[in-house]
């Protein structure tokens, strides 16, 4: 601990904040995670990569730096991690889940912006953040307006994501993902060659792969993993070094296999089967989780950001010049369903699709307030999900403790309705 | 009046709405131009074309739809009218400006977007909206989060806007005006060809020079027309027949002209001259021009895109081939310096060379509620204000009526501190 503070004050951080901060956070995850019968034994890994999220890991990142590593703050799942790691550039996504650092961000950014955005900055502007002098650049990206308008404030590099899905598009966004190469490479001096693209290719393969094996067993009619401990799992793994989480994430899917054949369930009882969707839940924000899990629903599949969109797809491993290697990181990529497209059709499939490898019985629309792009689409999702008879909810909130009461009531409410349709 | 309601009866309207909306728009008018002293005589020619754009003007689409005459309904300035026009299709912005229908959107749209989408759709859904059976088509565009989702929900026909200002940027936005050229040649039928396209860039030209020339005179140390009422003049250039406008607008220059010449001022006594920057103020939101100039400060400037953005930049007349013409067209567009942008230097500019030209004393940042993209970009302009000395205020507000008090006191406010700063 003696190490840490000194650490977190060479790093110009301030100590009493800081403290207030990871205080929050602790006393949070007791109430959410910690307070959840039942779970995996191994789950106790993610737990702690949670708390080393602003210690440990910072402690690795430092080192790393000292040796000369570099690496680049990111804010989206449309950055390659492939290519940056490449390139030996470690990319660390910084996207805020605490509610605790939302008001320091109201001295630049107005307050009516989605809690992402405001919590991120709130670390920052507040010197709680670690990362915030560990990079070496900071890459935005444009998917939506307030994050978009951010990078520009605040004068970071921004990749374009483009807003429809035609060819012209596709090509747009291979120039940009060749770009982020030149970019990496550029920072470290490092190039991105085929072998060195291939390994990590399938490097994120790997760890994309672990976190689909966690997710099968969730199709299961008793999951043998809460949803509530699968959103703490996609967390870390934006967050901890690569070759630790394949291997943390690789022990869970074991044991998680020892407790489906043993019959052993994360939940009590029965409960009805909801997806998640909508917008993401970055680490420190498990909020709708938590109320709906322990209202007695069971979240089996979560198809946001921080959820199945991060790791439903693979890059194709088969190309074997740089060329071909290149396009498959940036079809995979463009293959995202993110709200942000024009129209998202895909998403609307997928959606659809889930409903019914995961035996979905209703679906919780969890819309970060301000948050237009999911917003506005949720009334398309509605209307889908309306056709295949599938009931749903959309509940907007922020990251605050303040609607829980009013937010449990109404999915305690949408449980009834779902149970009353079956 | 008895032909009217038979022509709103047969477009399917809720008359008694329909009524209520006039009504309101109508009250509204009389309270903020028409209680203008010194207003031009040419004014109520825009007065009228005010009152028309439910009536004559309706009754004038009718009566060309009748004959075989096609239309489109829009919602930005990124519609090039040159190519519609060359091919006898008429494009019909359909952007609201009324607080009165507002709450109509929300069975379709959350309530946190901007009144400029909720009053369109809150017309359309309360059947008051003249034009919504008068198009074949509406064409969005991808400026804006709910904007772009709010085209998908409906499902509309999309332009895509580019993020970025980079060359392939302006290759993708070249093949979005093309595409747009075939949609409509598809929808008439007609040909887009040399000469129809040379033939209308030269119209529209004259209709943005025309709206220059109005705005020269406001470059004096006297107006001769206050800053409500061009933008009723730019607000009218949106709804009106091309030719009739240029003709209204000529006469209103000339006028402008003999009242310069004679020493005429829009205005009574001395009044800080001020800059409107940010988000549209379509027909029937005149709301922060209104409180503004009441309260003594005048308007000599107003660069969003129902002032300066729409008719600064004209269409080089100089290409003969067609090819050379879309791109001179596209560029005209491309050019345009909308928030949505990344990052938006062009707009930065824009505003320094504005503040020099229109000796301006402040600048208003006029924001509608939950426009990320201005919102925070309002935080850009406000720096390079402070750069070179400029004050400025950000007014982030609906079209309600509730807070023109609270408006009120801050702007007097902000014209004291102008005053000191002098």
């Amino acid at each position: 601990m003696k190490d840490l503070k000194k650490m977190w004050e060479e790093l110009g951080m301030d100590l009493e904040l800081h403290d207030q901060l990871i205080q929050n956070q602790a006393n949070l995850h007791k109430k959410t995670h910690l307070s959840q019968k039942n779970r995996p034994k191994a789950m106790a890994r993610f737990d702690d990569a949670f708390h080393a999220s602003h210690a440990e890991r910072v402690a690795e990142i430092i080192d790393y730096r000292k040796k000369g590593g570099k690496s680049i703050g990111t804010f989206c799942i449309y950055v390659p991690d492939e290519i940056a790691l490449a390139a030996d550039v470690l990319p660390i996504p910084l996207c805020g889940g605490s509610d605790w650092s939302v008001s320091y961000a109201d001295k630049m950014f107005p307050r009516d912006i989605c809690p992402i955005i405001r919590s991120t900055f709130g670390m920052a502007f507040s010197n709680t953040c670690p990362y915030s002098t560990l990079k070496d650049f900071a890459l935005g990206e444009t998917t939506c307006d307030a994050k978009k308008k951010a990078w520009d404030l605040l004068g970071f590099k921004v990749m374009e994501v483009p807003q429809k899905k035609n060819p012209i598009d596709r090509g747009l966004w291979l120039q940009e993902v060749y770009n982020f190469k030149e970019m990496v490479e550029n920072l470290s001096g490092i190039k991105v060659t085929e072998e060195k693209l291939h390994k990590n290719i399938q490097l994120v393969n790997r760890k994309r792969k672990a976190l689909q094996r966690i997710d099968e067993f969730r199709k299961l009619p008793d999951p043998p993993i809460s949803g509530l401990d699968a959103l703490l799992v996609s967390q870390v793994a934006l967050n901890q070094d690569t070759h630790k989480f394949i291997g943390d994430a690789e022990e869970l899917a074991d044991e998680l296999k020892d407790r489906a054949d043993a019959g052993i369930s994360a939940y009590d009882g029965t409960g009805i089967r909801v997806m998640i969707a909508g917008s993401p839940s970055p680490m420190g924000n498990a909020k709708i989780h938590h109320i709906v899990e322990s209202s007695g629903l069971r979240i089996v599949v979560d198809e946001s950001c921080t959820g199945l969109r991060y790791y439903r797809d693979l890059v194709d491993e088969s190309p074997q010049d740089l060329d071909g290697m290149m396009r498959a990181v940036a079809d995979r990529y463009f293959a995202i369903d993110c709200s942000c497209f024009s129209p998202n059709t895909e998403r609307m499939d997928s959606i659809s699709r889930l409903v019914k490898e995961y035996s979905v019985n209703g679906v919780i629309q969890n819309i970060l307030q301000y948050c237009h792009t999911y917003n506005v689409e949720a009334k398309v999702v509605e209307n889908i999900l309306q056709k295949s008879g599938i009931p749903s909810i959309k509940i907007e909130t922020d990251y605050s403790q303040e609607d829980i009461g009013r937010i449990r009531t109404r999915i305690e409410a949408f449980a009834e309705m779902v149970k009353e349709s079956l």
